[in-house]
């Protein structure tokens, strides 16, 4: 019952929007426009449940710059582990938590399926994107995503982003 | 190619984000918050397809007041359960149906997935949301919500609210 | 980061209900509301990722006016092979590609999950709708969606419109 905030209530379809775009890059392969979804100075990890509360920093994928995601993209393009899956994001509605100095807090669900070479389909992660959103450049751009997967059971293969 | 009624489509922006509220409110264990998305006088239950066609009440969970809501939050805490399993729910666009004396009636389509305390996901519950939401207090509230599962192979240690 | 004609952003909403109703024509079985969605000269096809790339045709359902779309469900009844399972569509925001003579170009995600008579559940498909849309006697239709299935396994009784 909270998230009156008009200003906030305004954002919420820019953020559902980058929200789409970024899920579309990943899953229709083009992982090259991944890190433009980011500031240069940013912060992106996959972590769990269990290690988020705890406070330990995710160490399934871990990045703090922009130059570190295209990194990320090259490695995944050299492995070739790309061809074997590819992911199918559904995500939920935006909660906008707040606003200062220009950066907006935003939390939202997702779930993702994986589908394999081969066709099999499995349910591989479910979560929550913990975001500070800024405007850079006439856009809107992630500053921070930390995404919070549900189980702590994560594929060890865990290669692309989510 | 229904759905054109102007005021109802301008509260389909409040009903989702009343959808995606108490989702989040579950998801993230606040469970206490939960009863405060229902008026004082309410009705909420959990009923199979099967059994809502056949006009049954649903017997997987049933309520009549916020109190019964209140007390069902104070048995699960006190049973633990809760402490065993997380849900992660993903929720569709509402259809607003029509409008009465106040009260608007929406048909929501939801999926939950559930998170076990090992790590195991499963698909859980798919199903319909069937709500009558009312002003209360300057808010929307849920004055009933049918949850009509898909399946009629309920888990019988359902434990948490969909 | 694209998307910003505002044009097509104000078309969002309209798509995202088109495809709400959409879906809850189906997931309710009301089969028979299917083809309304649809012009009368038009294109569905349910694919897959492989099929497509390639530029194949799509092999598993395939229809080009709205008089074939009718005589599916027409058979659809006659077998009786919708008795056995429904379907539970979950969509994503609809992305606008472009707007040229008066057709919108979208595209959007999915995740159908099927809930077989006795009660069990699968995650049966996901993938993107490619569509076309156009007015047509006042409300937005569809000229064209190919559905694209993520998996290029897609189960053989593959009955239900996606």
């Amino acid at each position: 019952m909270a998230e009156t905030d008009p200003l906030l209530t305004s954002l919420q379809p820019l953020v559902s929007q980058l929200n789409a775009d970024y899920a579309r890059a990943i899953d229709d392969d083009r992982l090259e426009d991944w890190p433009d979804f980011f500031v240069e100075q940013c912060l992106y990890s996959i972590t769990s449940i269990d290690n988020h509360r705890q406070g330990y920093p995710g160490g399934l994928m871990w990045a703090d710059s922009k130059g570190m995601l295209q990194d990320r993209v090259a490695a995944l393009r050299d492995a070739n582990i790309y061809e074997r899956q590819t992911y199918r994001h559904l995500i939920g509605l935006p909660a906008l938590l707040g606003e200062a100095e220009g950066a907006v807090r935003a939390e939202t669900p997702f779930l993702v399926v994986r589908i394999m070479r081969d066709g099999r389909m499995d349910l591989f992660a479910t979560g929550r994107y913990l975001d500070v959103l800024v405007e850079d450049a006439g856009a809107l751009r992630l500053r921070e995503r930390i995404v919070v997967c549900d189980s702590s059971r994560v594929d060890t293969l865990l290669a692309l982003p989510l």
